[in-house]
């Protein structure tokens, strides 16, 4: 039976392909591969491209998987492998670099891969924001704190604020820098070599190796959670407007029920809560992560990989069912109107929305 | 390409065939065959016997995984093929059952089956223990606190308390109530059926549907931290005394490096300190869903899905690895002595051994 | 300006003399004292008694706190104070003990005198339980899953379920073992000794020292987290029905606004359900320590003082709001019986019930 | 006996007086007073300005911090007092605000004072590591990966890589904007006077309220805890290398203990390992409360206020001691060179540091 984790228990994950393991086996492959093609001779770079293809469409993940543990990281088997399938060009696999610089070149790779879709979903998030700011800028209703109702405001200005928080999301992870990683066993490899391999990989050059300067994974890892939290809000707001007894919202397609088909349950919110529920957590290990001892931590930088990955698949499946959910999101005038309790005015509501949507991406 | 993750970020991970999606599927099937035994007619159950191993063979997890996408939880896909495999029989299907009712229960069919071995692997600590404990009950070495040298101990007492540390993780785990889920869609089935139900999965009897009163996976996540943290401390003592300067303990097998031959690494310390760091982190996730709203809350059950696999996982994964490095752990006494810096009695440690010892699992 | 903080900005902690700076020194205090007096002659105790008594009542503890940065913890001050006291019988001020032996004695006095008035509060909750569980044992409402309305159930089910969790709390709490810390520098200390000073200061006996075996802090920790879980719980589900539009519960006091008199906001859940969100994370924090390195970890165990305390406040506190929330709630079971959209029986709950009430605490 | 907190239990404490709750009720005080003054007669602003002087010297805060709690916040009874004391002009005190129109804009205040001396610390320490980097760009000593030696680096590139983090730090602190808050109980207020508030009390004018965007809180939680890591590398890599096996590097004072006069304790770097692993987890519960629901949600706002606090003080501690810590700190190039185990050559290190000290913050 196969330990293979598909994501049946977390349907709320997304970039399932862009995270999987041969997702990231084909980034480590890369690495080593542009790691060659900045150093080797031409015929060495060669056998190790026609190597590092071969390998790419591995069949027996599980067989490296298991090789990893004996060395506690999977760059340790790949090198043999590569190096026994590239015979007298061995000496140019891997040549100067440590496995970190590998792994963390590709972990980059992926995050980068993770985060165009991401992005894109955002965008549809904040466009669909957009219309229902402008089209509910005086729809009245009730505003709502500490659970009961306060005075109005309107459904513009909720759908406003939520695109503010899209707009935020995006721009933290717009200006994460994902740089490469090379700087071979001790940190200390020619920063040229360094640069010359991000220019290879396509990423950003570092001005250090960062193999215990973690800022690129504590700032990935902040803005990631940050998304989620940003996405949670639209959530939380659009499970309590859904409920029966208020009726001022709800999701265009909505889940069904194992039980009882009457039921329109409001899904994709949901799945963006459990998304927002784990990734702070996960972001906590990444954060204390930064206080990494010696030039490699014993422990500290394996126990960021999974975790990272993780957060990945939860924001970009945020980000997804986030962009599904205001896509098809019903808004219930009628209702908003028939609920407010309390009497007032929706103040400078409507002014608001004008001067948040003035505000573009 | 394929979203799976098999581990390869996380070679500290144990448990993988029992842990896989492949078994939470496994899992789910017993949980639907059971319901069905427990009432349906024969002719019922042998339909549904044969539509549940058809199933377990499942070549296309993927698919489904997409499909459970779609109401949030993998369940109601599970149900429409197998209502759909069954024929006439169908209404014998989930009869009476909701979703959380299979998925509940197929996670604590899988706890009981990681913790077995999980347990299995203590037992081989807390012997391996046993011996370096008796073994070392006078031999001197530098107790060390804030890093600097204090009076001296003995390895004894270190390797006393290592094992006094993995029976509580021991006890912690065995007294856990691992029960049966069963309460249909607002949790008022009849608790006649429940117990049928926990009879027939071979799991424990509830006091009450506990789909919103989660002490069950709350004692599981704090006893899986536990061991976790448990198993952390023998491995921070490891990754310290076997630094080279230090040199009092070392891993008997140790792992390689991709770039530097000549080291020696205790990875298997390495792997748990790295365990160590995350669970607690996911641990926070799953008392934080204690708080549940309703009769099936709107996200904090499905973020328990995956941290709890995971912690399991990094359990499993510590104990087992916990297990290898003890029984492979090389002492050095000559070391011990050697680096001794600060002159003094051992005073009671002899003693405490002895009586650290008499206490069993 | 003082840097005192007493709870302005954490109105939902309880415990406050009992956890503040002034009880702890006068748990360091008893600690000391007690060392005395299992060893040292009655005119050393006799002017040590005194000396302790003078400084229970220090009036600029902020000195004391400024001192303890130095050394990085309060008992070096605090020692040196004592020792210069006492004059000639200084050296029977902290004879044999490390500071950890006094501050960890010190925060279990703390606790156990915390934990005394939470289980007396929960008691006051789980007596109130009944007693709403009894009285509407058959009061329908809808059950709510994933926001919406399912079959019906019973409040008193749902009553009935809040106090199982108030129970299991309470178990939870009852069983900890509160042991006294005394093991000198390296933990070496004769047990017998040990035994003496725990009989003295009435807390357990350790097996072992347990500067670096937090098995009592990580137990401790993730009771604290399941106590507010477990309430947050009952809060959770208050915040829900008490929302004006479903009107199904409200609290007896309720909270009033700064800027809107006609609220009646369910001010004792709301500072409930803060606390919820705050412990799991502080027990992270906690679990975390026990992989400690040595026989005194830089940095794990000061990481556990701060925190451990917040914890045990935030339970207090949320178990007296507990205690008033569930003293003072409001049923209306006419709402209740209006709000039902879906029709279907109430199966089993009220059985369901009777079952419940049958496990006492 | 009083509940005070004043550091006792939190010696890595910093920015006590800024961040107390003195200092927390004048904050408060300060925004109501600007409140009044952009929008009051002169008179009552008079009078207003005259009540809050009297309240700022609060003696009885205890008073105070019992009665917010029947509200859940403590602006209720403050307006309460402040109204109580300027008779007639009681309508100008709070007028159009809501409760967390002050606290948030109180917080931020007690912020933006905690902030300035947090980085003149960190630019003491970017100071200080940029003369160990110059110094000792040469110096040979051990790099460690998986706490073995690696190949040889130099004491100068270690000590610019803390200085790069600290930078790091240093950026992300500086660019946080810290907004008033003024929005009105629905947040619908006029944005021309959140601007004037914003003015009058020294703050960025937020360009929309943000009671449930809490962009500026999640913003400012990351930076804390990437300060806070970033310190904890430097503070990591002291501990290992003051180790007395070691001995390559010592503290300036070092802490004495209780118990052994001998030890020279690395207290600074012990007290800043502290905060690294308690920010994090306070991290995790700030970024989980961005999932706010409503116009004020029901415990994520309240469970912000203290770990908000708790993560200043920690962060501000951190480069207190950081910076006395660097100031201090003695290295030992003869143990450098003695250790080194590994020969080889130091490689691009000298360039390394170098080129990272072009970089300024």
């Amino acid at each position: 039976m196969s330990s293979a984790d598909l994501g049946l228990l977390s349907p709320m994950r997304g970039a399932g392909e862009a995270t999987g393991d041969q997702a990231v086996l084909r980034a480590m492959l890369e690495a080593e591969l542009a790691l060659a093609r900045i150093q080797a001779p031409a015929e060495a770079v060669a056998a190790i491209e026609r190597a590092c293809a071969a390998m790419a469409e591995l069949s027996d993940l599980a067989a490296l998987v298991e090789l990893a543990r004996a060395g506690g990281n999977p760059v340790i088997p790949l090198v043999e492998r590569l190096r026994a399938a590239v015979g007298e060009h061995a000496r140019w696999v891997h040549a100067g670099a440590t496995s970190q610089d590998i792994l963390d070149t590709a972990l980059m790779l992926i995050t980068r891969r993770t985060l165009g879709p991401l992005l894109a979903d955002l965008d549809i998030v904040i466009g669909g924001l957009i219309r229902l700011a402008r089209d509910h800028r005086d729809t009245p209703m009730a505003a709502r704190t500490l659970t009961q109702q306060a005075v109005p405001t309107t459904f513009g200005l909720k759908a406003a604020g939520w695109r503010k928080l899209a707009i935020d999301a995006r721009r933290r992870l717009a200006v994460l820098e994902l740089p490469a990683q090379l700087g071979g066993p001790a940190g200390t490899l020619d920063p040229a070599l360094t640069a010359a391999f991000a220019r290879e990989v396509g990423l950003a050059v570092p001005l250090l190796p960062w193999h215990v300067l973690r800022a690129p994974v504590a700032d990935l890892a902040g803005a990631l959670a940050f998304t989620c939290g940003a996405l949670g809000k639209l959530a939380a707001d659009v499970l309590v407007l859904s409920r029966g007894e208020i009726g001022e919202l709800s999701e265009g397609v909505g889940g069904s029920s194992s039980s009882m088909p009457h039921k329109h349950n409001p899904v994709r919110a949901v799945m963006i809560a459990a998304a927002a529920r784990q990734v702070p957590a996960l972001t906590s290990i990444l954060y204390g992560s930064l206080a990494a001892e010696d030039e490699r931590p014993p422990g500290a930088w394996h126990a960021e990989w999974q975790p990272l990955r993780e957060a990945l698949r939860l924001a970009a499946g945020a980000a997804r069912d986030a962009a599904e959910l205001v896509s098809g999101l019903r808004v219930h005038p009628d209702r908003m109107r028939a609920n407010l309790a309390v009497p007032g005015s929706t103040g400078a509501a409507a002014d608001l929305v004008t001067r948040a949507l003035e505000d573009t991406p």
